[in-house]
């Protein structure tokens, strides 16, 4: 018998996330041969329900991969040797998301942005016009590792469209935290992974593209096999995914989106907003300085500036050995600078007040004086 | 409410198999951070019992991917643009390896065999002597599609190294239903998956790779991300994976991989070795003809040829809907042409003659008479 048997702890790290009982618990349906009738109806369950949280009626695919498989995927679907490509860079993921751009052949025009904001709009857009023959313009919608969002998403989808260019967003940590519109932003295509905002556990991406993408992927070679997305669209139209597919996490997805249906994106992406404002409110009322620029600053992904004196690996190890909250910190650049908080998937107010709670026991264990309230004084009200 | 909810019947395909009770439950432990000492300590149970069952003291890599994906992860991790690489072809599977190793840029000096055959080990070793500049032999180990493994692996490795050359197998639907010491065969990278014989869920793959391949993969740049085996041993020294792994798939992974180490791997062989027996016995006896030849027929996939005026598709139907048990057919060239069981995992005496009896009445129904006895009459003796 297996000896490993953790301890169930709140996880605010941006994924995975904390999956509930009844979601879990889907994982123990019937196995079931992944060729079979049974197959083919739980893939368009989920399916369904994928077109309601992406808010489109063109196509989802669905993949065995964690996040950064889904990435490659949409980067190799269009991509092409000598490809032009506009990618807003403004931390960690929207570097990786150049890179598998890169790895497919694409010459990748990055915009910056300094670190905790996110590259301007005219200067995004500005790249976009002056680069001739643009295949695409890339970008991670929310960046994980820094806590910023664009909000301009649909504007860059326009700009990218008058150059005849494709728009594609990596939505791995917003969609479900966000309202992502992919028909009527004009995304042409989309990825999330399951273990962020759809909490469910991770091991599956979803993809959404549009006609124009697929027609596109009927059209040309494919580079790639197993992130294939032209095959998959293939195998759709038989009720299969290509590959066999990790069919007990298929079940806890179809669960997790059936609870997202029922609590409506409308009420999800509210819950989402309001615990980021308590959150915000709770680490500003600390004295505490969030990390990521107000105009920017994230609903699923909280970042803030390690105060000084305070060392952030200790700080996070007593958080989560003496209460059971566990937080993450920066990397890269940021490592040791910023604590990272995810607030998504299954996030509550409640959730919000322990961590707050813990965080405040544990700055002051280390001689670090806050100050803090119950978040229901700081917070925006709501349900 | 997720509406999905098929039943539970017993699986005599090539995977997924049938996943006990235990192995299920598994997957309902703690979700975690996968940046977490606990993460690592799962991973390290699954490294340490997966070098048992390779038997292995070299490296240990795992995936959160379908079995494809972790034959396209060995194709690259080695093949590089304009390399020379030799693959016996002998089925829908050699077929597929083959065309990983095209997309990573490899010249593919093929090696065919007759229909339910492997090719001859002299046709094979030839081809190794006579192709310049080798850089690998890839092999699929058992053929899924056609039932037939080859006999010499272990030639194969030698004759690889005599040219300087890798000797890499795909062991997706063997590792486990046989006995492969990689260490001392010389297979320098093998691949296998989580949903055949090692009876967990499916959505992960293992690779072993020596001491030999971690050094190439130190040297060379990555031409892929995902599957980028390189990036996962550097991972790997900090106890992680690079990407968000399947957590509760691993948590089930370590619960099959206990149950293997608790059976042994040499009596799980001989399981596997007498349920094939006892089926082939029952097929010959009810006067049907198994589609790979006697002298490369396979542990773990029992092929069958249909009948004449049996429909096969027909014929799977009723068995899966009057009596609960799941076979599957021939694709590619053998479609409607043979019956194809897989015999795999925790796959019993008892499953075999559930099977056999099943089959017996559907060809009876079908107005074909066949000859059936208990398989204790026909069987090879065992516990």
């Amino acid at each position: 018998m297996s000896k490993v048997n953790p301890a169930k702890k709140l996880l605010m790290i941006p994924g995975p996330t904390n999956v509930s009982d009844k979601v879990m618990n889907a994982m123990l349906k019937a196995m079931i041969s992944h060729r079979s009738t049974d197959f083919t109806a739980l893939l368009e369950s989920i399916t369904e329900k994928s077109k309601y949280l992406f808010q489109t009626k063109e196509h989802i695919v669905t993949i065995t991969a964690s996040g950064t498989g889904g990435v490659e995927a949409i980067a190799f679907a269009l991509v092409r040797p000598g490809d032009n490509v506009v990618v807003p860079v403004y931390g960690e993921f929207g570097q990786r998301l150049a890179e598998a751009i890169e790895l497919a052949g694409g010459n990748v025009v990055k915009v910056f942005a300094e670190p905790g904001n996110v590259p301007r709009l005219d200067e995004v857009k500005e790249a976009i016009r002056r680069t001739d023959n643009l295949k695409a313009v890339y970008t991670v919608h929310n960046e994980t590792s820094t806590g910023c969002a664009i909000p301009y998403v649909q504007e860059l989808a326009k700009a990218a469209h008058e150059k005849g260019a494709f728009m594609v967003v990596d939505g791995v940590s917003s969609i479900g935290g966000y309202s992502v519109p992919v028909d009527a932003w004009g995304v042409d295509m989309c990825v999330t992974a399951s273990q962020k905002c759809i909490a469910a556990p991770p091991g599956l991406v979803i993809v959404s593209l549009n006609g124009k993408v697929a027609e596109f992927l009927k059209k040309t070679s494919p580079t790639v096999r197993y992130f294939d997305l032209g095959k998959h669209l293939d195998f759709l139209e038989h009720g299969f995914t290509p590959y066999t597919p990790a069919v007990s996490l298929y079940y806890a997805l179809d669960e997790a989106l059936a609870a997202l249906l029922e609590e409506t994106l409308e009420k999800r992406v509210a819950r989402h907003v309001r615990c980021a404002n308590q959150l915000y409110s709770a680490i500003e009322s600390m004295g505490l300085e969030p990390f990521a620029e107000k105009s920017c600053r994230s609903n699923t992904v909280i970042t803030v500036r390690c105060p000084k004196g305070v060392d952030d690996e200790k700080f996070r190890e007593i958080l989560e050995e003496e209460h059971g909250v566990v937080i993450t910190g920066g990397f890269g650049p940021l490592k040791g600078k910023i604590l990272r908080l995810g607030s998504m998937g299954n996030v509550t107010s409640a959730n919000i007040q322990t961590t707050v709670d813990a965080m405040a026991k544990v700055f002051s264990k280390l001689g670090y004086q806050v100050h803090h309230k119950p978040i229901a004084d700081v917070a925006v009200r709501g349900p």
